[in-house]
This record gives structure tokens, sequence and C-alpha cells, in this order.
């Protein structure tokens, strides 16, 4: 069995208002960062997952992501998954 | 002046307790997936920045995170900048 790092970034689809978003970038100019804009708040995840091999590690964060971690209909996923290496 | 994307992550500091991250970890393994563990949530923010140089661009992002995007007493932050080739 093997252990990998996995960061999970999860945010909304593109056709989807953002309000926090918009009440941060509101916040940010309000402060003088006028400079900042289109900014979208998301979700990150960081987990460790056992696997037999990378691939079916794969396979299993993909169910999570699917079935529990995001809502398919408002969110959009992407994932990094590494070995670590157990000392 | 320049543009340049920026992706933020924000999370909880290691030795504060994420009851949001517990929570969603003891989802996942009720509903089967139990070689997940040490879950963590956190936020992921993407926003756009202008900015005469990288350099100054980077210095103005480290002032928004410290002082409006994250918490610096119980959070962590990283963040990533690359410069946007306008079409």
């Amino acid at each position: 069995m093997k252990t990998y790092e996995v960061e999970v970034r999860i945010w909304l689809k593109p056709s989807v208002f953002d309000p926090q978003g918009h009440a941060v970038e509101q916040a940010l100019h309000t402060l003088g960062y006028s400079e900042a804009s289109d900014l979208r708040i998301g979700k990150y995840m960081h987990l460790t997952v056992q696997g037999e091999s990378e691939q079916q590690a794969k396979t299993r964060v993909e169910e999570m992501c699917e079935r529990v971690l995001s809502n398919p209909v408002m969110e959009t996923y992407a994932y990094t998954l590494k070995e670590v290496a157990l000392s």
C-alpha cells in the first residue's frame, strides 16, 4: 500500500455568480487595492490517500471529488496527487 | 501596465483544529472512502492584478493576503503569480 498527498481545488463554474468573491473584491478596492479584479473564491483541500497504485488512487480521488467534495452542477475541480516516500 | 494572473491558497495553521475538514473526512469514511485521512480545508482564490512589474505586483499581492484575504493569526497563505499576455 502506498501513500499519496492530494491537493484539490474546487471553484464555481464561470457562469455562476460568486457573491463572496465580489464582496472580497469590493473590500480590496475600499482598502486601496484597485488593481485587483475578477476575484473568485473556491475551496482548497489537502488530504492523504492510501492506494495500491497511482492510477487506483487517482480513480478514487476523482470519485471523492465528484460524489462528496464538489457539487458537479455548479463547481469545477482540479487535483494534484504525488506519492509520499514514508521515512 | 502589465496584467498578472494570481492564485492564492489559504489554509489553517497545523496547530488550529479544522472542524470542517474533520466533518468532510467523516463523510468520506461513511461513504466508503476510508483510505482518505488528514483532510484539511482552506480557501482558494483566483484574481487578476495590474502592475508596473512582477516584483511590484508580488509586493501588492502579499499585502492583500496579509491585510485582507487571510487571517495571519490562524492562517497560512501561498500564492502563484504569472504574467498574462494580452491578445
